[in-house]
């Protein structure tokens, strides 16, 4: 099992603990797989505890056999005092745990463990840090971006008039696979959920979800109700297609529309204006605007509009246009109206205004971009407009 | 969305409230997606408040459009309380939490917003609940066991000599996608994580993984260290197929292993031996006979044909044989040797006595069984042997 080169570890090492000394605390101890990714570069079963200052050390239950200078065994939480001290850590009394991620029970036992009176909230230092990517996460990112597009030059070959959205997806996700995308789909919060993707058309686009999702659909189940339902896509209809772009342990995150033949206009002017969004949203994202603000500019030309009924869902809205990427699908910042974000130099982020449209389909699209001092890049570049799929 | 019909959901309600009551709570406050699918029988995001008499109320914030009796809308946990005046329950005192999945935070709120000094764990008398069946779940585990056998008949059929262990499960991921597997994997525990299934050959199958579960394998990326990890699948070698079982919401767990050509005596032994461990177990267990028993049982068998340092794994031994299934893949009860469960008619569990021979790959089967008061009754059947791939 290979941790992160050193340079790269130093440099998340050296981020988080800036936090962690601005919040007054003695250390950080990790615990989540998503984090534990972050901070070793590898998903392992146990802890990471990470100082105000000095250097992290990793608390391993299993697997066996992992040689690093920083690495020492462990079998349960109750030996991590004792595993800090042998470490030459001192006794902590001000930690931070991930309280926002732990089980009650577990962060419980993990305070008897540390013998502290009190635990810190250490979830906003760790989806902080993990918002501005550094170049090498940029660079797992870019390459998710190109693979994931090029997984989508097969759609219209996988497409057939008169198969179903479960057919689709499933031939979707062969080619996803063969390309690389590695399967799971991280996403923060105990109850969110999804397979693979979200491949919607004609009404069932318009079906309510319970998922913080920004579209819906019925599912196939009554236990993940999200997605396609076993909907034949016809003729008049549109497709969208949202799917997995996990290919590097970073997940870019892309959507596609298109149609099946000919779609009624209010479809067509929908889906150009998502595009129009886009491209006002590229213009005025940068360092120090926020996302508060790109936001009220995508509900303010969707107004000019008049297409509110359609904007984020139809029966049902979603309250955000997008949010970042990283390892899970749904990092900081987030674009909503009421978000306290505010746009930094190597955030990643998915913007995805979409329209739902009654009886035809979810139409726009969604991109991820990296935010730079001059701009947003674009790192899943694919062709934009709403192309039909029987020519 | 549909909820469980009326008889059903007061079959699953008595069960848990004869539980609240023996507890001496007011009610149990369900929160996660495996137990709100438990007690309504759909995914939604909110709550369930299930009193310890009388009626459970489902508390959604989404979808929207529900139409159920026992349906109310809230839009936060702040609500909780005068949504459950409103239908007429008294505000508990003693309510009980998911406090083993609940993240810290959460708990910490809702116990605010239902302004209690103490909150109690609800989590235990959810899963006991849950690890007796009722005939209905029985009727969908056996579903999922019929549909994941056939599924199976095709291994033969995708199987080539000289492809990897990963394009060998990207097809069978089709198969069972096209079969109807619904492709979530329920587990619970914070830290499991797994994508489609674990298919296993060569010396892959003896690298340890940071998960509990009874095999490892590299993985294809640090960011999930299990599974196949591109070991191309050569005479010799052996090749195990442990494939996801979710098709009707309730998950069977059950694994193949092959030959590819001629395999060491060594290998043919392991594997007889695991499928006279079923045997066996199928003989002993019964309502009241213990799951520590069961385990030593096995591990009795092992001992005596001298095979101890292949079971369970080699470099790296998993702590138990067999768990429960349902809704998540890891449910009660563990056959562990320290385990305290007591089997019960109506309890589906998962044996999975396996062996690690290195250099050659896992073999040993799993199969899902019901208990009744004369046995086990298999859910998932299919041929043991280990048969050859190239024949």
């Amino acid at each position: 099992m290979k941790f992160l080169d050193k340079e790269e570890q130093q440099l998340r090492q050296s981020k988080l603990q800036q936090f962690i000394r601005e919040q007054g605390f003695d250390g950080l101890l990790v615990s989540s797989n998503a984090n534990l990714y972050y901070v070793a570069g590898a998903v392992y079963a146990g802890y990471a505890y990470v100082p105000a200052e000095g250097d992290t050390l990793y608390l391993v239950r299993r697997p066996v056999g992992i040689e690093h200078p920083q690495v020492v065994y462990i079998r349960k939480p109750e030996q991590i005092v004792d595993a800090l001290t042998a470490a030459g850590i001192a006794k902590p009394s001000r930690i931070a745990l991930e309280l926002d991620r732990l089980p009650y029970n577990m962060a419980k036992r993990l305070q008897a463990a540390l013998n502290v009176e009190t635990v810190f909230n250490g979830s906003p230092i760790l989806s902080q840090s993990r918002s501005v990517k550094t170049p090498c996460e940029v660079e797992l990112l870019r390459q998710s971006g190109i693979r994931h597009s090029n997984s989508y030059q097969r759609i219209p070959s996988v497409f057939e008039v008169g198969m179903t959205d479960v057919e689709f997806q499933i031939e979707m996700e062969r080619v996803l696979r063969c390309d690389g995308c590695l399967g799971i789909f991280r996403i923060s919060g105990e109850s969110m959920e999804l397979y693979m993707g979200n491949v919607l058309s004609g009404d069932n686009a318009d079906t309510p979800t319970p998922y913080d999702f920004a579209m819906g659909g019925e599912g196939l189940h009554t236990s993940l109700p999200v997605g396609c339902n076993g909907t034949v896509l016809r003729y008049g209809n549109t497709l969208m297609v949202d799917m997995n772009g996990n290919f590097t342990g970073y997940m870019t995150d892309m959507t596609r529309s298109f149609r099946i033949g000919d779609v009624p206009q209010l479809a067509l002017d929908a889906h150009q204006l998502s595009i129009d969004i886009h491209n006002r949203l590229r213009e005025a994202i940068r360092p120090g605007f926020t996302a508060a603000e790109a936001y009220n500019l995508a509900a303010a030309m969707v107004a000019d509009a008049g297409l509110d009924d359609y904007f984020m869902g139809h029966r049902q809205k979603a309250g955000f246009i997008g949010h970042g990427v990283g390892i899970e699908v749904n990092e900081l910042p987030v674009l909503a109206p009421r978000s306290k974000d505010v746009f930094r130099a190597g955030n990643v982020i998915a913007l995805e205004p979409k329209f739902v449209i009654p009886g035809v389909g979810a139409v726009g699209i969604e991109s991820t971009y990296l935010v730079t001092e001059s701009g947003l890049e674009c790192l899943t570049e694919f062709p934009e407009e709403l192309a039909d799929l029987c020519q």
